[in-house]
């Protein structure tokens, strides 16, 4: 018998040596090549392959100039697939941080909220210190586990006015959309679930839903929302349990979901038994408001969420759950048991600009705002050579495609260099399928400087 | 043949049949036994036997009057588990829930944290009211995806004056303690993986786990800290990935683990691969401070987290996460994608109370204060007949013994009647094995009434 004949079973038998190490030692050093072919009476090929096969998979780890190592047992988790190797500069998490890191002088038009300067901070400097000199208002204790009762109230008068049956106690207050996002989906599925999300879809649903440990489907987007035809397969093929969307003033594409197509993806939801999650975080930014899914539907089906960050503050973050009742003590023993709830100064100064007429008015004097920088910066964009998706009807969000096949990708990277943050399409995609388009935020492009680097940027191939 | 017959394998065919209706149709009625029984050509009593059975697994709902359903896809998510069937009294949510919630004028012996009173109020709203005033804070804008930087530089020291080597890029803010540790969790486990916990331990541990969805082995808790041969047993046997404690001012039992038993659980971590968290909320009431377990280790198995609800307000909440520095991105990129970051004012706040002095003060008034009211509380148990379980140097907890074998559960149960919220025994252990155990809050205890009601409760048997 030649031991250098290398047969599979060899090979396999090495693997099996060095998984035994693995298991009885995780985070040590493994034998060197010579060495265990000398222990296993094998030939040095045999174990380069075995070790090769166990590092393809994960296995054995490999560090440069020391050999091999059993992975230690607790391995962090990431967010970022492995394998997958995005290109940091379409990694969602990536984008995000970098227009919450950005210096002043960064032009923002990939970022998702709004110039500092638009946000009515005199106003919550003046309210916070008005709620400050009252004695009695709580500044140090533990408050309510569902949330600062009189905002519950005032959102469900809110929800009410557009149709929504909502009711103070069918509503959990949060730290923002995001947690409220987060601690539905921890309440509704298991590691393994699938969850159907919009392509493009807002980006953060995208390490949300890896942070859940569930598959993601994406459904083709169009200017009247998903694509029914494919919801309707998905729904029969992946089984999924929760759909999860931004209805109104859609995230990247700015548009609404058709009412016709939400009542035909409440029927969808309920022939396949599926919950539908609508962040609501942009509707505010609605002259009239759009009935979005829970008017539809009173919280059968349809779960709300949504917050202040995007249209008041984010420095002081207040979010909020509507549902059905029956799910508010399952949810707020959640929230109790990974946040012992939430801090209550921020919905105390949030309801006192609901009630005071001063959120009211700081919408008022936005839309207009957004409207002129929408009208704007399509201007711009067009005269560039980009296409629009389609036209909005509110909001802060364009969804529009490069010309010429330019790569979104490729030109984010290069605009980074001039300080230019942008936001390209792929970041929004699940199936990487947007790699022409860039979404851009209108409110962050009043400063004609952006326009000029975004052409300098486009000629530079 | 004859049909009346029960075989096993009828019953086993009758029950995949019934299984094959749920799979394919989740959330409807499932056929009556007679129409089974007819459909299946078997006996009655063999589809009474299949369907029970079912029930029994949950595969199967009943619903009073209706008949047999296939459970809805979608099933939230309990944090209690449905078997154990818990007395609400000791379940450990119910507790946090009735402490928060409770009127004025209940007394709260059983609640975990100082009274309002005893809590810098009118200094918040200076302090608030200050930061309000000056034009450059940040009212409106996200702020750091880390948190805010003057905050953990002060906090970097403040470890740094207790030998525990952090620097301000190894912290990451969050809103509260409970969430730091929900975000560790989530970073360095999987579903299915095992904790170690105390037992008894803080009574939230056991809840926060479930929703991590891992299984907790209680370590017997001794007057030293966590009895090291039985944690070196379980390290053995169920091959835990974390330990979870409280090393300073121990919840409940108020003690510290002490230098020896630190040392050696930290050789333990080392031997069997093995993340040491360390939840540091009550630490700040200490006069000299405990090292702790992160001032032997240096973070290298180490992580701690703490806040400031406990010892300066609950209604602007900070908490924060010391760990490896490696571990920061990663950690940070899960809080966006879970959180979207935190709120900037209360670390502002925070920050402002912690280098003015305001919060050195505070903590130079509280620390007598507390002492006092632990004297008087001990007295008065035992006074009462009840037995201290060791005494604290410091805090706000004693863990005593009740007289004559009482259930503390039942005491909870009946003080509950007279407005008397306690915290019985069992809530804090995983084994339920601390059924003559209550823990009391020295700070609630000023008011004489509480101890002439818990003597009622306990004479009133």
């Amino acid at each position: 018998m030649n031991t250098s004949v290398k047969t599979p079973s060899r090979i396999q038998t090495a693997m099996q040596a060095i998984q035994h190490r693995i298991d009885v030692a995780p985070g040590s050093k493994l034998p060197s090549i010579r060495r265990l072919a000398e222990l296993q009476g094998v030939s040095k090929s045999t174990i380069v392959e075995a070790y090769d096969r166990l590092v393809a998979e994960g296995a054995v780890e490999v560090k440069a100039g020391s050999g091999f190592f059993a992975p230690a047992r607790v391995r962090p988790f990431r967010l970022a697939e492995p394998g997958l190797q995005l290109d940091r500069a379409v990694d969602p998490l990536w984008i995000m941080r970098q227009s919450l890191a950005g210096t002043d002088s960064s032009l923002r038009p990939g970022c998702g909220w709004l110039p500092d300067d638009w946000l009515p901070g005199d106003v919550m400097r003046r309210v916070t210190r008005s709620i400050m000199r009252e004695g009695k208002t709580n500044v140090t204790a533990y408050g309510n586990p569902q949330g600062f009762a009189p905002l519950r109230d005032q959102l469900a008068r809110r929800l009410n006015e557009r149709d929504i049956a909502a009711e103070p106690d069918s509503i959990l207050l949060t730290d923002s959309a995001t947690r409220a996002i987060d601690l539905v989906c921890r309440f509704l599925l298991q590691p393994g679930d699938t969850v159907l999300v919009d392509d493009p879809c807002y980006f953060n649903f995208q390490p949300m839903m890896q942070a859940q440990r569930v598959n993601v489907v994406g459904i083709p987007f169009t200017p009247k929302g998903p694509d029914l035809e494919f919801f309707a397969t998905a729904c029969i093929e992946h089984r999924p349990k929760l759909y999860l969307t931004t209805a109104v003033l859609h995230n990247p594409t700015g548009i609404n979901i058709s009412l016709g197509t939400s009542h035909r993806l409440l029927k969808l939801a309920e022939e396949y038994d599926l919950i539908l999650v609508e962040d609501s975080v942009y509707a505010d930014l609605e002259e009239r408001p759009s009935p979005g899914l829970a008017a539809l539907d009173g919280f059968e089906r349809v779960i709300q969420v949504g917050s202040f960050s995007k249209t008041l503050t984010a420095a002081m973050r207040c979010g909020f759950i509507a549902t059905r009742s029956d799910w508010i003590e399952g949810l707020t023993d959640l929230a109790l048991a990974t946040g012992f709830g939430v801090s209550d100064l921020p919905a105390q100064v949030t309801y006192r600009l609901l009630t005071d007429g001063s959120y009211r008015h700081h919408l008022d004097g936005l839309r207009p705002r957004l409207a002129r920088n929408m009208a704007t910066t399509i201007e711009h964009l067009e005269n560039l050579g980009l296409t629009l998706w389609a036209r909005p009807d509110a909001g802060m969000f364009v969804w529009a495609e490069l010309p010429d096949g330019l790569d979104s990708s490729q030109i984010a990277q290069r605009a980074l260099e001039r300080n230019l943050i942008l936001a390209p399409g792929n970041v929004f995609s699940v199936t990487r399928s947007a790699n022409h388009h860039l979404r851009f935020n209108v409110s962050q492009c009043g400063d004609k400087r952006m326009f000029d680097e975004l052409a300098e940027v486009m000629k530079n191939k």
